[in-house]
C-alpha cells in the first residue's frame, strides 16, 4: 500500500517526478557513469522524507540493520544483489563471518541479522554470525521466534586473521568479514591489520564517518544530477551546517548553534516564500557521527537551543556506545507528509551494491510529521513496500506506487553515489 | 502450483535432489569458478525433462523467447540481471535494437518481444525492435492485446553500422545489438562486420551452431560436477550421437540411423535394469541445427525409422527457414513425468548473464509424456513458476517448490556453462 501524501505535491515536485520517470534511461545511464568511477559500499540504507514540496534523503546507514522489514517477495533481488556484490569484492569467498552490533538483546536486530545471513546464504556462502563484545566468551542461541534461533559467536583472533572457534579442533576462517557493526565505540583492536576483506572497510564506522561529510559529497553529487535534470536542486537537498567544539553539559557553543539554526531558518523561510509554502520552517541537530536516534533535537526557533532543560542536555551529549557529542550537524527538517492510516510514515531505501533491492516505510503511531521518526527502541512499524522500486512505468501516473518508489530509488542512489565518493575519499 | 511427479522419484534422484539443497555454498562456489573461466551468455533458456528417476536438459536456446511467460512478480530480478550483463557486454550502451524473428505474425512471439523489450527498457537502456526481413520496408504496428502494440522497424545499413530510421532527419544508431533472430537462415548480409557489439555473438546461431557440440561440452561439464557430488552423470545427462550425411528424402543413411538407434536403445535399457526402472526406452531425433520443434520424431525400436512414410520424411527434412537436414542428433529420450491436471509439463528455466531469473512449465494437453513438446506454433499453455529458482531452504523437504526450483536451476545452469564454454570454443 502507498502511503497517502497529505497535502498535493507541489507542481515542482511533480515536475520533478515527471522527470524522473519519462527520463528513467538518462538517469540509469549517467547512474551507470557514475560506478565505473566509483565503487558503490557493499550495502546501505538511505532515509528519505517526502514533505509534499521536497524529496530528500535525511540519512545514509553503511551498516544497515532491518533487512527483515523487506517484502519477502523481492528476497531474490538482495540475493542475486548480493552475489554480484561478493564476485566484485571477494570473489574467491565461500564463507563468510558477519561483525554483528553489541546490543545482542534487541529482538529486531536478531530478526535483521537472521534476513541478512539468509540472504548471504541463499547466494552460495556459509555464514556465520560474530560478535567483538569481549563479553561473550561463548556461542549465544538466541531464540528470533517460537520455531527460529540465531547463533551468534564470539570471534577470535589467530595472528593475521579473526575466526570464529567451531568446536575443539574445528576453526571457521573466512576470507570475507562483513561489519554489520557501525563501530561507534571506535576502531576495535580485534580487526586492526586483519588479512581478511573486511567489507566495507574500517574507516567508514561512525568512529570517523561525519554526517556532513557525506552531505558534502552529497552536494556536489546533486549539483551534477540538477545540472541535467534542471531542477531546483533544494527540492531534494536539506540544508546543512557543522558545529565543532560543542560541550551541551558545559553549555558551550550554544551561541553560535542558536546563530547558525536561526540564519538556516531564515534560509529555509526564503525558500518557502519562494515556492508559496506555508509550513513552519524546522531544524535538526544532530550527532555528526554517530546513529540510532540518540543525541537528536528538533529546533524552530533560534531560542529553542538557548534554553535546554539538563534533561535535554544529557540526551543530547551522548550517543550509542557512550561516545560524548562534541560536533552536530545542523539539517534543514523536513516536513514527513506521508502518512498511513494518519501515522506519519518515513521511506527507508535499502541498496545492495549499486542495486535498490527493496524498501518499507517507518510507521509511527505516536509522533508529529516534524519528529525523528528513528528513535532508541525502533518503536515503529515497518511497511515493506509490495512493489520493487525498479519498475518505471511511463504509461502511468508518477504518483502510481511503482513510479514513486522508482523516483524514491534515484533519490535514495543520489546518495548513495555520495556515500562511493566519500568512501574512495 | 508445482506439478506432482506421477512416480515417486527413484532414491538416487531424491539423493541428487538432497545434495543439491544442502550443498547449495559448494555448487554455488564451483559455480562462480566457472564463470570466472567462462563468459556467459547474454541470455539463455534450457528445456529440462523429469522422468523421476532422471533430471535433464533436453535443449539449450541461446535465443530464447518466451520472456511472456515468466511470472510477472519476478520480472525484477530479470531487469536487475540485464544491468549487470549490461555492465559487462557494453557499459556504455544507452540505447540498444533487439533483432527480431522473421515471423512477425505470431502474437506469442510478438508478446515475448514486448516482455524482452519492457525488462532492458526499465533496467535503463533505450529499446527499439528490429528486423532484418527484407520484405519490411517500413514501421510494422502490431497490436499484442487490447491495448497494447509493438512496433517493428526496418533495420538498414548505414557504412559499418546498423540503424533504425526514425524519421527523415533522425537515425537511431544504438551501440549494443541485441539478436533475438537465431540465424537459421544463415549469416544477414547486413549484419556482417559491424563496429556495434553484436550480442550474443553471430556464431551462436543456428547456421553454425550444433547441437551435438553443444552436448560435447554438456557431457564435460556433468562429468566435472559429478565428481564432486558423487553422482551416476547419467542421472542429469541424456545419452546423444550424431550422424551426418543423412537425406531422408532420398533416404541415405536410414541404415545407419536404424543402427544408432539400436544400440542407444540397448545402452538405455541397460541403465534402466541397473535401476530396476521398468519403463520403455525410447529416443529423439532431432535436426542437429535448428529449433521450434521441426525436424522431430521418437524412435522407440530400431524399425521406427527404416519405415517413414513420405509426410513422415518430409517433415524430417526441413526446418525452420526452409533448411534441409542432413545432419540430426539421436538424443536419449527423457519421460515426461510432471503433470498439471493430468496434462504433460516440460520445465523451461530462463537466464540472464548467469542469473537464473525464472522459468515456466509448458503444459500440453493432448500430448503423450514422451512426445515433443515444443511443436510448431507453439500450442502449449504456460505455467509460469511462482516462486524464483534462487532460494534453496535446507529446512525443507527437497521437492518443496522452492527446493525442487532451485534444483532445476543447478542442472539449467550446467547446461548453461556448456554453452559458455562452447561460446568460448
Amino acid at each position: 500500500m502507498i502511503p497517502t501524501l497529505k497535502v498535493k505535491p507541489s507542481a515542482e515536485l511533480l515536475h520533478l517526478e515527471n522527470f524522473i520517470i519519462h527520463h528513467s534511461c538518462d538517469i540509469e545511464h549517467w547512474f551507470k557513469s557514475q560506478w565505473k568511477r566509483y565503487q558503490p559500499p557493499f550495502y546501505a540504507s538511505v532515509d528519505l522524507r517526502n514533505s509534499g514540496f521536497k524529496l530528500a534523503p535525511v540519512d545514509t546507514n553503511l551498516f544497515p540493520a532491518g533487512f527483515n522489514n523487506l517484502c519477502e517477495t523481492f528476497l531474490p533481488l538482495s540475493i542475486q544483489a548480493v552475489s554480484v556484490a561478493m564476485e566484485k569484492l571477494c570473489p574467491e569467498a565461500k564463507k563468510v563471518i558477519i561483525v554483528a552490533e553489541g546490543h545482542t538483546r534487541n529482538i529486531f536486530y536478531l530478526k535483521h541479522l537472521f534476513s541478512l545471513s539468509e540472504i548471504l546464504r541463499k547466494s552460495g556462502v556459509e555464514v556465520r554470525i560474530g560478535t567483538i563484545n569481549p563479553e561473550v566468551t561463548e556461542t549465544l542461541v538466541l531464540p528470533i521466534d517460537e520455531s527460529l534461533s540465531i547463533e551468534i559467536d564470539p570471534i577470535i583472533r589467530n595472528g593475521d586473521y579473526v575466526a570464529i572457534q567451531v568446536d575443539k579442533n574445528t576453526v571457521y576462517r573466512p576470507c570475507a568479514i562483513i561489519l554489520n557493526n557501525d563501530l561507534s565505540d571506535g576502531e576495535p583492536e580485534i580487526l586492526k591489520k586483519i588479512k581478511q576483506s573486511l567489507i566495507p572497510p574500517l574507516h567508514l564506522g561512525w568512529h570517523i564517518r561525519r554526517k556532513t561529510n557525506h552531505f558534502s559529497y552529497y552536494n556536489e553529487v546533486v549539483k551534477e544530477f540538477s545540472e541535467f535534470t534542471n531542477i531546483d536542486p533544494w527540492l531534494i537537498n536539506p540544508y546543512f551546517k557543522q558545529l565543532k567544539n560543542l560541550n551541551f553539559q558545559e553549555r558551550l557553543g550554544e551561541e553560535e548553534l542558536s546563530l547558525i539554526v536561526s540564519n538556516m531558518l531564515e534560509k529555509i523561510q526564503a525558500k518557502y516564500n519562494q515556492y508559496g509554502i506555508t509550513h513552519e520552517p524546522y531544524v535538526v541537530i544532530k550527532a555528526d557521527a554517530g546513529t540510532y536516534g540518540m543525541g537528536i533535537m528538533i529546533a524552530k526557533n533560534s531560542e529553542d537551543v538557548l534554553n535546554l532543560n539538563r534533561k535535554m542536555r544529557n540526551k543530547m551529549s551522548v550517543i550509542k556506545g557512550g561516545a560524548s557529542v562534541t560536533e552536530v550537524i545542523i539539517q534543514e527538517g523536513i516536513h514527513s507528509e506521508e502518512s498511513i492510516d494518519e501515522s506519519v510514515a518515513e521511506p527507508v531505501i535499502y541498496m545492495i551494491d549499486h542495486f535498490v533491492v527493496g524498501g518499507f516505510f517507518r510507521v509511527h503511531i505516536n509522533k508529529g510529521k516534524d519528529e525523528n521518526l528513528n528513535s532508541p527502541g525502533m518503536h515503529f512499524i515497518p511497511q515493506p513496500f509490495e512493489t520493487s522500486c525498479i519498475m518505471p512505468d511511463q504509461g502511468r501516473p508518477c504518483d502510481d506506487e511503482a513510479n514513486r518508489f522508482y523516483a524514491y530509488g534515484v533519490i535514495a542512489r543520489l546518495a548513495l553515489v555520495a556515500a562511493a565518493r566519500e568512501m574512495k575519499g
